[in-house]
């Protein structure tokens, strides 16, 4: 059987361990081809495939469930449940997602894209398995990595409480999150992935023991000690998780399909938590993936012979992240004080930077956001200047801890939100969407985005500065090459917008990544007769009321740009401000409606959503009934 | 020396055992009188009195930090930290807060009111402390309950991978959250706390292990055993802490001072990361708070004497936390779906009462808010029904799980958010202001909120029903007393609101617990003339555009009520709806504005805000310049 003929993973059942070796080096072929070609995550799918063939053999996928952490690991569990056909597509808008989608496929049994969901998820449907009296097999899949993020402890404390609810949970060991793991767990895991698989020694060890002399009499200490020996000899090896309930099974050559089908088979076998803990190589089978972890964990094209990147046809200016981080940087090595926190994500907001020019100012607590800011409050209390550089929407995961531990305290914690707006490929989990609206709504908060990559500098020295919560938010990706400053910053007058193009038809006033847009916006308008006033509002969070609201009232037509939900976000401040003083221009708010966006190029979502410039002029002719001709146009269509 | 005379806990350094269980005493008193006069967290100050004294005798409060996780236990340590003479005044307006507050004391090093914080804000101090070049000590204490929490766990496996920052961690083991705990982790804890203080014996141990005849001829496997000796020798208890990194101390008798103030001076001198592990009893030293550990865990006053509740003046109709409960037991009985979660708040949310009736669909997680939305996001994947029953303030800890597993997927999960709005006495940490903005940003999400407990019971009909994530948000404390059924509830229509007045003048819209004071400002403003249409809304999200639009622009004057943020909130929500028709009435959003409301009763904390229905009414005119008799009233003030 040929990897392209299985569309359906039970035709692996039953092939012999040989066959399936062969499917294995099919799916890292296709796989490796893929990813070449289009780009994508490359190391983790590499090192799951043994795993998912092994799991799969001893699983009905018509009613078993499988619920994988994250998902960017599941390219091999795609390639055998229906999507070898197009896995060309992978990542492109209308193809096959990067992630797992429940809407893809009817194998997908739960979506994903975070971390450190999976046993949560998992141990809800063996609840429901158990509530109707069904008995059907679950399994979750999650990483090391994934492992410390809060809510799998949570999830593990929950099940290892439910002796009777039979649930498999597959720890994929590979020693790394994105970038080698930090924390105790991690370590935890190391020192037992070194040990010997010691449950394979018990019984010989228990019959020895049984032999020595000094059972005839014991001391009760002893007694006490003898009864701690079976403790030891058995799960030494995954102690902390027999202590939370779970049987550990393992460590398990996670490249060796014999041991993980004999692994898995028995782990079902076990009434209650399981946890079977598997060793593999991220980047497994791409010796340049193997020995480049971090750099493979997920690739733009690239050439397969060599591993190395292929050029983009047209150099391209620093991404936002790099200039934070640079621009951090050269701030911290004169003040001590700054200090950059990451959640497992150094290569992503570039604090991989920091880290090697001055790593006492660099923390990485592993992926746990909400450890992260409240670490950050702690910090902030003590004369430190926090800067915890995270993902909108991985910052979805610390709400809680932004409102009660560093907002209602007025602490001076600075957050830098990456990757905020849209974000292109990695689809509806991954977009920035919401930060806007989320963070909006609590008090002491200050809120920022620059236009471009050099305004971003300033609003690094500004967030520094500021003596309380404050937050940046900026795009995925390059800047627009602008010029950038190697020193001496200066700060922003906190809520001030500026003024960028004059008009008087009307208003446009862009947000952060929206602000270039909103200039070409008008120089279209402006082809058709119409001169818009364009501001760069800079701060959502102090609305600079002073200058905006008197040329909206001025002006009579105002347009909010921003690359975030319209639903409570930057356009709606403007519109709750502008009503408060019963002003009432005709305000058009242009951003994301209220609805996911799907995985595609970001020129493509943002034409989805007719964001791109020519789109924006021409919706706003249309709603301002303005510049005749091209409302001609329009209609001519 | 009196507990009145203290008012920096250094005074009490150098005093004898038997001086500072005087002390201990008089705290008891203090505490116990206060909260019969006038409520409060009664249990959890009680089982620290020694744990506080003890660790203060360790600690100099002007140097080394202490932080308290929730604060509610932290009655001991304001009474010795300057709060004496006013703690009367608990949680009454401008008096003593009932949890701690970096405002009001120096003493309060961070301020705390939701679970599992301490552990990652100490280690952010203590960091800072080792940057800074500075030695003082740092201590968190975290009860067990709070140990279940995500966020906690993930700061463990931080501070355990950093074995040269000092941390004392005082995990205050009572066996309890509020009600009894759940999981794994506590179990383990119970485990422990029954165990007999093992390191005592080590050395005995090893002694008598050396002389065994079978240290001369050890196989491999027997070799290695004895290595293990040590480690199940001393830290058997604990072994999960010393394995994540953490020294393990105890388990320490949490009522002896003596014993506290050797661990704890032990604790002080050790290196890294330590985890001191006291037994205490919730309630200790009230023999009825003892007894009833839930009941008491707070309390509203009492008599002292027998224990028992003062009854209140006049009789209460049930409380919206009951009629919900009791609702969804009598759809849950006849619909074995239906499972209703709660996250260690059994009690307050009512959810005990399902606990008793149908204990198979009732599931307590823990202090684990994120596991608790992931989980009813995988019961609902398999055909259940599941209800998150949290408090607004505390689902915020699950914002991202409610983003990214439920709304993505379009999961049918219905949240029931209790305290919403504006919750009194517990103050900022508490106030459940924020939930209609950080949930109406969300795609796919429903929100609703009743206007009296009536409304609720057929809104948790609807919730139950709806095929998708759906919100229902109630206010603290007792309905109005309309008449209730005890079955055959009617669903309503998703999205369509209801008109309660009919007026000319102005158009009310209330959502929620603000629809009865919106007819009841209605009524002041017909006495001055001004007769007002009153909608209420039921919808937050999607807004009944249809039935209020024509209303608002007829009426030309519009007020939204909402007992929340009104920055991104429901009237918010209105005036995006009118702006994006071009539609311009006058809107006025009366709610709560962009700052922090301290604690007080609720209805002192609306007359604050001008939430009252004569203040609303009179703003109203005010701002509409309506019903001139009233205005000049206004005027001549």
């Amino acid at each position: 059987m040929h990897l392209s003929e299985v569309t359906h993973p039970n035709q692996l059942h039953g092939l012999s361990v040989p066959q399936l070796e062969q499917i294995a080096q099919q799916i890292r072929e296709k796989h490796l081809q893929t990813i070449a070609a289009s780009g994508g995550h490359l190391g983790p799918g590499l090192g799951v495939v043994e795993l998912t063939l092994g799991l799969y053999q001893t699983l009905d996928l018509d009613r078993d469930k499988v619920v994988w952490d994250v998902g960017h690991q599941a390219y091999p569990h795609k390639l055998i449940t229906g999507r070898y056909k197009d896995f060309h597509t992978l990542r492109q808008q209308n193809g096959v997602a990067g992630y797992l989608k429940r809407s893809e496929s009817k194998f997908d049994h739960f979506g994903a894209g975070h971390a450190s969901t999976s046993i949560s998820a998992a141990l809800g449907m063996a609840i429901a398995r158990d509530l109707k009296g069904e008995d059907y097999k679950v399994a979750a899949i999650i990483g090391d990595g994934a492992l410390t993020g809060g809510m799998a402890l949570e999830a593990i404390n929950h099940a290892g409480h439910l002796p009777n609810t039979n649930l498999v949970v597959v720890l994929n060991d590979n020693e790394m999150s994105i970038s080698p793991n930090v924390g105790a767990i991690p370590r935890y895991l190391n020192k037992v992935r070194l040990s010997p698989p010691m449950q394979f020694l018990t019984d010989n060890l228990e019959e020895q023991f049984k032999q020595l002399p000094f059972s005839q009499s014991l001391t009760p200490e002893l007694s006490r000690f003898k009864e701690g020996m079976k403790r030891i000899a058995v799960p030494k090896v995954g102690a902390v998780f027999e202590e939370l309930g779970f049987t550990y099974m393992g460590p398990v050559d996670g490249h060796n399909l014999t041991e993980l089908i004999e692994a898995f088979k028995g782990a079902h076998h076990h009434g209650g938590p399981v946890l079977v803990h598997v060793v593999t190589t991220k980047g497994k089978g791409y010796a340049i993936a193997e020995k480049d972890q971090v750099g493979y964990h997920a690739q733009s094209p690239f050439d397969l012979e060599t591993g190395k990147k292929i050029p983009s046809s047209k150099p391209k200016p620093p991404d936002y992240s790099k200039v934070f981080a640079e621009t951090l940087i050269k701030l911290a090595e004169d003040d001590p004080t700054i200090v950059g926190i990451t959640a497992a994500m150094a290569t992503g907001t570039r604090l991989d930077l920091l880290q090697a020019k001055l790593p006492k100012q660099y923390i990485d607590v592993g992926i746990a956001e909400q450890h992260a800011v409240t670490l950050a409050a702690g910090l902030a209390c003590e004369g430190m200047k926090p800067v915890p550089v995270i993902y909108s929407t991985f910052l979805q995961r610390a709400f809680d801890q932004i409102v009660h531990d560093v907002c209602i305290q007025k602490l001076p914690v600075f957050f830098a939100l990456d990757r905020a707006g849209i974000v292109g490929v990695d689809g509806p989990t991954h977009q920035g969407m919401y930060d806007i609206a989320y963070l909006r709504c609590i008090p002491n908060m200050v809120l920022m985005a620059p236009k471009d990559e050099a305004e971003l500098q300033r609003m690094v020295v500004t967030g520094l500065e500021y003596d309380g919560p404050i937050a940046v938010r900026y795009p995925r990706g390059s800047g627009y090459g602008v010029p950038l400053m190697e020193e001496g910053w200066e700060t922003l007058p906190i809520g001030k917008a500026e003024v960028l193009r004059q008009g008087d038809d009307v208003l446009l006033v862009g947000y952060g990544a929206m602000v270039y847009p909103a200039m070409q916006t008008a120089e279209i308008l402006s082809e058709h007769g119409v001169e818009a006033t364009v501001v760069n509002a800079r701060f959502a969070k102090p609305l600079d009321t002073e200058l905006m609201l008197p040329l909206a009232e001025k002006i009579g037509r105002v347009v909010t740009m921003e690359d975030g939900c319209i639903m409570g976000g930057f356009g709606s401040g403007l519109a709750e401000e502008l009503l408060d003083r019963d002003m009432k221009p005709d305000l058009m708010r242009l951003g994301v409606p209220d609805k996911l966006v799907d995985h595609a190029s970001p020129d493509q979502s943002k034409a989805d959503l007719g964001l791109m410039p020519a789109q924006m002029a021409e919706r706003i002719l249309e709603r301002f009934k303005l510049g005749e001709s091209s409302r001609e146009m329009v209609e001519q269509r």
